[in-house]
């Protein structure tokens, strides 16, 4: 087996770092041992993705940042729920980029037939939808469900909501019929083990499921490289 | 980080050990080092898929073999390209089980936007098919490519035509507009490595992506496990 | 016109030689005269198809025992509504093959835009989800209704079920747009029947619909025949 | 079983009698003996449906003519490829309506995995393209295919074209992956018996499935009117 | 820029006149100053669209009339929602020729994301159903939304249920997801000035995206044709 | 009619005034004699976008530039084909914004069924594909072609490969059954004059498209207006 230490990249294109260190914290749970997670925080933009335009911001403060944090790392997650910038920086750098919500989505698709997200805010559902669009993955999806009600804090929208959130993944479960739950936005990161015991079908961490998608990346192109070496 | 021996059960259920001997060794290559791989191969069935009669049979197999190996196992991965048994055993157990070609066709969504699988026999064009219909990925799917010509032995095939896979991979990336190449069929295990340095795009070793899959749904789980007794 | 005999091989899967005299006494209603049907019941699997491993398991079954009955025979039904085996046989004999949700839903399409299917069991919805995206349907297809309630027994589940069957049906025509109904399980047979006077949509009785499918396969492929001769 | 004489009307809603003539013949040698073909020609209308303009005065046709010859009707063919007026009269008429396309093409779902059609004119590739687009079975369509060469009489098209025809089925099997071939348009009626030997893929004549497909809904519609009744 | 006199026939291809002079009045206030709108009231058919077969009848109409109509015209728009002999209409012309329902959809889709049709019979539901169908639109549609209750007259039925009409968009809006609303028939041209201050998203006015959208055509054609002349 | 000038913010999201002058030209030959359009060219930000990063960028300038120049605008064209930023604006203003790429599909869409792109780099095949997912407009594309070759300057790109671009645009129609066809990005604004003699399908300027799609949507708008009003 191998066993060289893999590094990788978290980098949050806000510039919450309570943010990074709390995706951090919640990715290192599920990390191979031989995996070093690098933290990076954006220098500049949002503080958090509020809408499309947040996004498109986002996504140049990832291609602006990336190239510059490249040497020595063996895979880059970007850690936020929209993917900013994922497919231009998958095409620019050789090595694995992954992207929370695809990694949440395709991860999903493994442990059920059909996913839904529930999030905080109403401006996530067509942005959502929007990325659900572009990986072609409508047919195993069953949409998203966000709150009514308002919150107080970003920081700590997933104790505020939390409740709410239940109420939220029960209904995706009962009424749109999904047998997954992914709880959508970086803000979120970590939920799935709070409310594992109150939801009846598997709930996917994105931050986690990037980390572990990075790793995976990374140890088959390993063997590639081996291969074209050999 | 989390450090337990992970258990994965990987069962050919095809008779032929010398595929399963072959499977293990590739994906031991990528496995995390807290990973124990337990090769399983079926006791009766048939020797290789050769096609959806086959397939049945497969299942058939995988459904009876499955339980009474589920003791101490942390994930299963059904070791065959075709994917048999895979919806029944995942409705049937609590822990993860996972598919070689469903394991493959998502991780290649990570690399790429439309996957092309080769493999060695016509009789898997319309199988393969029914498997991208099945998870519904005809959104990201650019065909499968077999040769026009036969082979010896199915347990030398890769060998055999290792250069017909190269020329259809390519045929693939050229004319049907993949950007990644999934070599299907369990007897392909490890050509990946092979053929890395000829094919202008990434390939997915169905094997080991389903080995690293399992890997992260059980550390997905083990998350959620933790939130269940807190 | 043609006048020979057609011999069509009704095939129960499930080993309830009940619910095989159940669908041949219904089929028999519409058959052509010139159709003889020869009544099967599989000797050994499960009793009834209660999810996807047993879906496996039936499968399994059909291609071990369709070989041997094929002798004389004009076409096969796969009398079990996940048609279990029929992409495989269908592969396998020269002959025609019809299944039972296939041939219901096809003929639904004659008649409507969009099917609902009704059932007694949640083990069901995500089963016959699988067979709409297998045979590309999906947009013809408002979805599979099932009761909240259990049952005593698979046998008499249509007797029991009757009104909640019913009120399934509406439901499906009022919020899910369906304009045909197929009560979709074996057990069910011959429900059409009962109910066509309480539910303002045309109701296809699948083991009815396969029986002539089977009967206008055959012709078609006579007249094909001839033209080989000639 | 069911014993009564089953009147069907077939109709061409073209002037052209001789195409009516021939489609009688050919369906007469597939219809079950219990049925009775009543042919009738348009009284007006195109002499035959050469574009899309043709099919919306074809449509007015039958819904001019279908209503003054239902009494004692049990079901009714539209007897041009096109399916002029169909959804029109499937909506208008209690007894089932049939139209030649979309029977052919349901038909061809139980004999493979994806359809090709066949044609001799190119205007014809839109209009069969636009009726699986309606019917939302793209996803077993595998194209039309017409030639490049001209014909002198639309009555002998079928003659005249037969080895250009054969090539264009035999290019949709290789090239386009079809599994099944449709000769599309009424005046290839009986073709598919000529070119069977030819072609390694099943054939399905149009007007042969549409008339066992009217034949199938008159049965099992004659069951639910016993079940109204008791 | 241009500015010769662009000459639009607009041809109600029903036989209410009072229909064409509202739908002129409606498109004659977003019309270009350089548009000369041309009304043509079909001078036999049906006086309103009511279903299936009326659409067939008025596509005939459609077809009959063009025809007579042309000289001297820029562009045709068939002013009926089915878009009754648009697909046979514009093969047959070299002029542009538009359809309100195909017009509205399009335009609808550079304002939102998915868009509801609202409407007056429930027969328009399958209709317009097989119009998003027909143009693939599926993914961007949110459905037809009824009332429940019936109308006096067609002429009059926007100001009869103009708060039917309002509470049907709202619930397509919040039930169903719509972010923009079509009025989908010739009677309610017009409505969508008299409801936009009572519905929180854009609303299409079916004749006067049509009309626009005929002198989109108009001048990029006009632009291509002096390309082939210089 | 309406008669107020209608100002039209053409925005270049990259730095080469002589692209922005170019499209300028090109729309204002087809623009109504009421619109006023006001060109506006990047201040930062890249020369021409290249790629998905490049793509990223433009949006963030798209987002950055617009809000200072809204006032007195009727509406805004983004003037490059990736529509960078077009979703998070329309989402962010009220009046209407148009992305290129998505006005000339849709208008492609009422000139026949499938529209080709063609454009001068292999980077665009990806891209231009993600914009017609995101569009949900797989049912009405032929797919994308560029050329083997490369060129020596973008500014004059339509000029250098105009055989090149002819020749694609003759393959999109005969092997791809393309009916229309769209030349993607700006550098080929006004081609489809150049060459619109010698392809036999209509070719859709997209900046054309653009400017008069912006004008019905003010149209539309004001109309709407009116109704707030009244």
């Amino acid at each position: 087996m191998h066993r060289w230490t893999k590094k990788i990249l978290l980098f949050n294109p806000n510039t919450t770092r309570a943010m990074t260190d709390r995706m951090v914290a919640v990715a290192a749970k599920v990390a191979d041992q031989a995996t070093e997670l690098i933290p990076l925080t954006a220098s500049h933009g949002v503080t958090y993705i509020a809408n499309h335009a947040d996004l498109a911001r986002a996504s140049e403060v990832v291609l602006e940042t990336l190239p510059l944090h490249q040497a020595g790392i063996d895979a880059t997650v970007i850690a936020a729920f929209g993917d900013p910038g994922l497919i231009a920086a998958r095409g620019r750098f050789k090595r694995p980029v992954v992207g929370m919500a695809e990694a949440a989505m395709l991860t999903a698709c493994m442990l059920g037939k059909r996913f839904s997200i529930i999030s905080f805010t109403p401006a996530y559902v067509a942005m959502f939808g929007d990325l659900v669009a572009l990986y072609r993955l409508d047919g195993r999806f069953a949409g998203v469900r966000v709150p009514d009600v308002g919150f107080s804090s970003v920081v700590n929208v997933q104790d505020e909501l939390e409740d709410v959130l239940v109420a939220l993944a029960l209904k995706a479960v009962q009424d749109d019929g999904a047998d997954v739950i992914i709880p959508g936005g970086a803000p979120l990161a970590g939920l799935s083990t709070r409310i594992a015991g109150r939801v009846p079908v598997p709930i996917v961490d994105p931050i986690s499921a990037a980390v572990c998608q990075a790793e995976t990346l990374v140890r088959l192109r390993g063997s590639d490289r081996r291969g074209e070496v050999a």
